[in-house]
């Protein structure tokens, strides 16, 4: 990793949290807002971090209230999440609940003090995301968007890569994220599955998109399945995002194309998530010689060892030493808001089959 | 195989030729013209089918008509393709040329009364494809196109699948062909590598697709090396093509969702090209018991065998018994015109960076 | 599944433990000894099991304590292992310690008339696994040797395969399974690794090999880290074993040949652990027309669905039920000595670099 | 590669030859004896190089002589060996045949005064082999057994990395070479498939074998097709080779384990054949802290470029080398007496069902 204390990729290493643990003694209090399929992960990851603490679990249905009280009988469990959100003990709100719920959950919980965990995407347009970011700013309370991918050793191998002008010039950013389900009842396909390849492509290439064009189609109820996103950023960087909930088979590779190597990343791989190449292509600007002057250059592959870690326990632990440091998170609102803006322009194209939507 | 003997897949059975090589012992005599990259596979091939016999090749390269009479010391070279188009002792001109040279060349050979074989994509735009059709039904000729991949055990095994409706009600096709090169110059990655999947396409869906998007980006050589093409069809299917020439690794991989089943096509498997997957979703249509309504079915896979065929060969083999017997060949000049327009229209959407194109 | 309701392969379906769970209301009271890397899964387990309860865990290392406590504040956390098998509200010992230990604590519990489910390996050695074969026979009591992969979706369709005679004739099974390390201290890479192996092969070949030779090397701690073992088995069936702690990469491959069909299971795939292909040689008998007679047959891969289970949780709710209803266990005390009098031997073979051991 | 121009790994490189061709502008006369699976790829790469050309082809089936005469119009075709052998224009008799006749042949070659190029396995036993090598000291000429891996880049490379002692102390060479048939009439798997492995594993190794274990089975025509050899070398390192006819997929994959690094050799893989892990296993001396001591070494993965070239070539462009230049080749009479002396070895411990042999 780089030798650069300030450097982003550093920023969330786990020994700065130590340091600070030590500082402040104070442990951070937690109240986590839905217990279905992610909340058992977001309460295990703070029940093992030193410096946090879950004190109270809601969720509306009586079987994951059931589920978590089994499984925690020290939580306080309970259906009503503004008995939470009031609460006095509690410092920081962790909202697992679906996207359309996100808004008002936050809000409230903004406006009581509490800082707020969020689940990506932040919320259900780019109105309700400024709005946070604004009385998140106003409270001076930190909101972190749960992003969960930035954390993992794959992501951070890779943007230590493209910190280092490993890649040279970029040239492209291709993700494909298919499989058959989980079909989701109150969003499409683009807003379930491409909020990791936004929030991962928002981190690596650090540059916004100008404009896009989403197309996709609606087989079975009513919201697209099949979707594709094209995204054109400045320098001739292009992005494609294919998602699609009606694949035999998984996948989850991406192909990352610069001047100088190329990378893939498949993440279903055991070993070796990472391969990154030393290929490319060298063509001259000479005239005459036309046909001479394209060189393929192909030479040896590596697959560097990546960190095997718990990416949702560093991200955790990473927002407590946020707070605890005063500092705004990688994955704060504002990262939040760049996702939505996509997603919400992606909306638009795909409702006009194509058409191009200026970000 | 399907037993009925007029159906599409059987079409081409080598077993006819035989039949038909039979009744007419005459000879077809190829010319071929272009002796580069492909051009020795169609004069091997042809010099290997009974039927058939190469009699002139010709090539603008010293060095590829030096190959050529090295390794066929009996057949006639030269550097002029109008000897070959003009030769009143060739039957059917064969014409393996980078594609803006085709359309001269495949109307001075329909004229001078002359079959032909022509590479894929057929002309540079619809206005000539059409041009040479009709040319060829006024002298009663036959163009065929070399859309190779039709005649390969995959191709034929997935389209005997989709005719006795093993998948389904068709949901989506989905195909990546990306690698490192060969960039051309004179055509962009859609003309280059797009072709191979349009033509199966056509083949397999039978439908006529409404229309496109097609999104991509030049770095080089100021010819699109990454792009996107999405299809509408009738029946909410929908297609989408990812051709790339920046690739650091090659996929040659399609999907194909359906109702019933689901495919996945590696190409560059050794065995077990063809992956069927007994999987799918059903969604009721009762409402109020909305969220018990989506059901994954999830069975086993088959991998069929696949006729191991040299697939060029039984194209070519299929084509001199089509002239034999006057039949129209499946990939004839309409099947080379449909994939021609799909490229014209993509061209005119890639130059509005997306924008929707009827077809 | 088979329709046949005595089959070996039906004898555990949960379903009959939900009978008999019916039937005796009384919850079977676990102690477990041994709480390192495999004991928490142990425990776990038995804590989803309806018919089971743990109320006792017994490690000697008060880090293992302090975890199990914390895991199960509810359970009874001792240091002692005779705490456990002296207990009179214990029905169970679960003996989750290394190898050399088992015979002890076996013997222990038993002759205090409990129940026993102990790791593999069984014993250190022969005469140790009849001895407590002879106590739990005199006592009425069950011992569950935990063979886990005999109870995993893959294991289970093999053994369906071969007892609906889909392979025919058996051929050869052979068997990979190395990676690096990890290291044991007490034992070398054959009785580490090769008990998975073994107990399988047991219970798949249904036959008793009738000599082994082992090969392999030590090169490390004084423990062989590569080993090989050759099985020779009545009616020219063979096996072999390829065990390895210092693999860079992890392999976990068995093929299994046969007459009709061979199958391979790579047990690190994601999906389609299990491959079946419709595959084989023919040789006629005639004299003469020697060279003609050899027929290979080459046909469609077939990857059956497997069950989706936690296989050590079937195990687990099968020996509840065995216990409940006096039936003997299919990996019993003598299976477990079945597996040990191949480890005995293959070390006998290895010793003397791969002298032929009878069986 | 090493700049050594001495090193074993250069010694064949084709620069050289082009060296030693300007300076000996003779051509080297080949006859090839056998024309059946293998003796084409003799034919077709000597009439590529410079400085061979094949004046001679003689086969006993008239199916491959016609063969040979179709696809070589200018070379002399003939049924009768004696006139190959006994022709006064022929420097080099290429003998492409079943073993059994690999030392009548080549006897008669050196004793008219012809270099020798033959087939691997060299000779049926280490008699034939030792009268061959006496007889062409005697005569002073050459003998290349047609060992083709050491000339791929896979092998190259990894002689290259041993050379260097980039994997340390070796441990182990562990290699599976397996597939469905092709049977042989003449001799078992073992004289079959393992003469890649046992040629390749010498010239990698560069040691002696000590003695060895081979155990195997007979299914279907009197010859083993399932076998495993272990040999034992100096300093620890052991090898083991897994050949079978009876598979459903074909494998080839080699693990060669140092103390350094280890690496896996997939011939099989279109790219990255090699994969050289930055993995290993330290154990420290020390008592009394014994668990504490075992560390793994995990690092990463690196896939060397590998040349392309057409093996065949590279090594009879050599022989070529070594025949104008007087130069012993790595491949010599001597090396595939070594590979003859553990086959010969192997079947001795094969027919004793593994009884260890010492070499």
């Amino acid at each position: 990793m780089s030798a650069n204390p300030d450097s982003v990729v550093d920023a969330y290493r786990p020994v700065l949290l130590e340091h600070v643990a030590r500082r402040t003694p104070s442990i951070l209090k937690f109240g986590v807002i839905g217990y279905g399929y992610w909340g058992p992960n977001v309460v295990r990851n703070l029940q093992g971090i030193a410096g946090a603490e879950v004190v109270s679990v809601c969720d509306k249905s009586s079987v994951s209230r059931r589920r978590a009280h089994k499984a925690y009988p020290g939580i306080y469990v309970s259906a009503d999440a503004s008995e939470v959100i009031t609460s006095s003990e509690i410092d920081v709100v962790a909202i697992v609940t679906p996207v359309w719920t996100h808004f008002e959950l936050a809000k409230a919980a903004l406006e009581n003090g509490k800082h707020v965990f969020v689940e990506k995407p932040f919320t259900s347009n780019v109105a309700q995301a400024e709005r946070l970011i604004e009385l998140a700013e106003q409270k001076s309370l930190k909101i972190m968007v749960d992003h969960t991918f930035l954390f993992t050793g794959a992501v951070k191998k890779i943007k230590q890569l493209l910190q280092q002008g490993g890649l040279g010039k970029l040239y492209y950013y291709d993700s494909t994220r298919v499989n058959l389900g989980l079909f989701q009842h109150d969003v499409n396909v683009v807003w379930d599955l491409a909020p990791h390849d936004l929030s991962i492509m928002d981190y690596l290439i650090e540059r916004n998109p100008e404009a896009l064009v989403a197309t996709g189609q609606q087989h079975l109820n009513g919201f697209e399945d099949v979707a594709y996103i094209t995204l054109y950023f400045p320098d001739s960087i292009i992005a494609h995002v294919n998602v699609n909930w009606l694949s035999p088979v998984k996948v989850r590779t991406t192909l990352i194309g610069g001047e100088k190597k190329m990378l893939v990343w498949n993440d279903l791989e055991a070993d070796e998530k990472v391969k990154v190449y030393d290929r490319g292509v060298n063509i001259a600007s000479q005239e005459g010689l036309y046909e001479l002057l394209v060189n393929y250059r192909s030479g040896d592959m590596w697959a560097p060892q990546l960190e095997q870690v718990e990416a949702l326990r560093d991200e955790l632990m990473y927002f407590v030493e946020c707070i605890s440091g005063s500092r705004q998170p990688l994955n704060d609102g504002a990262a939040g808001l760049r996702v939505v803006k996509i997603l919400e322009a992606a909306s638009k194209s795909l409702r006009k089959r194509g058409a191009l939507v200026c970000l």
